[in-house]
């Protein structure tokens, strides 16, 4: 097992990526403030996992209640989260009461962001269950759900008290979904770290492979270079920024497709390649660097292209985008590889060239 | 115009009380992060007051755009918050536009709420316009909506960056509000301040009239005291719990009756009541102080009687109080007049001699 600590002062918590550890309630028993939990899950993860995590809390003397919710991005909003509320309000949970995630990205959230309303605010631990909920949301603090007009549009910063990265979960998951996280892990590679985009591509067979060790590695360094993003910004004024390399596009294409029929990871892979294409028609990339990129991704099962959305389409859903200021689109680009920037100086003919032109 | 500043570290901010406030823009100017702010209102208070709020910040340059919820408890739901976050995103407001309250309690929680959760925090103003909601709201940072199964069950922790409590708006508020205004502020002599009290006492025809520098004082002493209470306890977690003298009980009549048809003021007004003779029977109040609030209340225009909700109704609705802690109610009482404290340890036969003898 690893263990990395996450710095946030008072809300400081750690992260342990490893085998088994589902199977350890020791690890989860300390961060309890009360002697009863109610774990958040889905159609999909419940049955896999559930029995496994209830009995051993149960044998630890916790008692556990659940919440089962219908799986899927598409399930991300108000109706779903309401059902959360609704179970904790039945069953009268209480402010101490722990709320616990078993899933991918969309439990996390939706689970992370009942837990900061609830009652103004519970604690909550995660136990992400895909690769891009171990390397995504084990760290940062970001929460919430979609609106019709926007992803994410509603949410809260709030912390988890724990993360427990069990990679065994990773065996039962799609081959497709285990590309999508490898597109976050790229991502970091791609925006901080060379070295480590090297070691990716050296690696690559063995991630597909789960190899526990390259598994962990690179999930330990994903959280590890997130950390130290989010520790300098945690409320994401500035650098944090960075961290959204390729998701500005991704998002217009996961809006532009319909949430869920593009994943995630596949969306920002295909973003981080506009991107890329961009930073090389700034000048900053050079053409091989884009190659070089270009094929990574696609070793790692994610598509390279995007979807021809249309100028207007593309421009429209990227206005909703966070990261919009003073009504100015600002973009993530890559002056090197290993090394992000955020500007808002990208040429109103660039932007159209690299969305209309042929890939 | 009296200026007192709630010390919450980098979170501190102002709250300016006075006559014909809300004509003065070079208040609001400073604490805007962009030239551009929402204001949230409702069909009652937005005719008398909107125009002429728009117009000053108009004048100052800002560009202005409004919201008009439907007015009432009621409307405190799911429902009506996501009015605002429509109307946010189809305005395509962004994370540093400000989000402006105009109106009451309801309006205030709802468009902190709405502050909170929008792209996971937006600034917000509060110009609170009602006499509960300047001496309540506009101090601790609670922000929230109602859940079918319990009242600001769903809500955030979330400081405004300026509160204007302008007196003049007190001029349009129905008598009935007024006295649910003075429940609260009768509520700060009885948990901390016995002088205060006395001031009430002595000032009460005075606060009906609007006297302006009594209710200014009145309502500057309450944020002050608020202010005191919360500064020590930002979320919660120990003493803050005095503030909520009477709350249980009152959150108990407000949903036994169905909300919105008792005040919360009115129900506050009721709870203390009830709190006032459990300390009595405890040994902690004497006769003559629980005839002396009665007295203070029916003079403020309130219920000085809790309606008959039965036994197991009563303790069905408080077992959904926040205040529950490890499964057991807990209740804020009087030691003496002037000083609250917060117990578990109130036998269930005086709990219910107190909620079912003839008041």
């Amino acid at each position: 097992m690893q263990t990395l600590t996450v710095d946030l002062g008072d809300r400081s918590y750690p992260i342990h990526i490893g085998a088994g550890l589902l199977g350890r309630p020791e690890l989860i028993l300390p961060h309890l403030a009360q002697k009863r939990v109610v774990v958040v899950t889905n159609t999909t993860v419940g049955p896999l996992y559930l029995a496994r995590l209830s009995g051993v809390l149960e044998a630890g003397g916790i008692a556990v209640e659940n919440v089962v919710l219908p799986d899927g991005e598409a399930y991300k909003n108000w109706e779903t989260l309401n059902l959360i509320f609704d179970a904790l309000l039945i069953r009268r949970a209480e402010r101490r009461t722990t709320l616990i995630a078993l899933g991918g990205g969309v439990i996390g959230d939706m689970t992370g962001f009942a837990a900061a309303c609830y009652q103004r605010g519970m604690p909550f631990i995660q136990i992400p269950t895909t690769l891009l909920s171990q390397v995504d949301s084990s760290v940062g603090g970001k929460t919430g759900i979609n609106h019709p007009l926007g992803k994410n549009m509603i949410g809260a910063f709030y912390q988890p008290k724990l993360v427990l990265a069990d990679t065994d979960t990773l065996k039962t998951l799609p081959a497709r979904e285990l590309s999508a996280g490898l597109a976050e892990v790229i991502k970091y590679g791609l925006i901080w770290d060379a070295e480590f985009l090297g070691w990716l591509e050296a690696n690559m067979d063995k991630l597909h492979a789960l190899d526990p060790a390259a598994i962990s590695h690179a999930i330990h360094r994903s959280c590890e270079i997130k950390a130290q993003v989010v520790a300098q910004d945690e409320r994401e004024g500035g650098i944090r920024a960075i961290l959204n390399l390729g998701h500005t596009f991704g998002h217009a294409i996961e809006t532009g497709m319909g949430y869920g029929n593009w994943l995630h990871g596949e969306a920002v892979a295909a973003g981080m390649v506009l991107a890329a294409q961009v930073s090389q028609h700034l000048g900053w990339l050079a053409e091989a660097d884009v190659v070089r990129t270009r094929a990574l991704i696609r070793a790692a099962g994610l598509p390279d292209t995007a979807p021809d959305l249309g100028l207007d389409t593309w421009l429209d859903y990227m206005g909703h985008d966070k990261k919009v200021e003073g009504g100015k689109l600002r973009f993530v680009l890559l002056k090197k590889l290993g090394e992000a920037v955020v500007t808002g100086d990208v040429p109103a003919e660039v932007l159209a060239g690299v969305l209309t032109a042929p890939h």
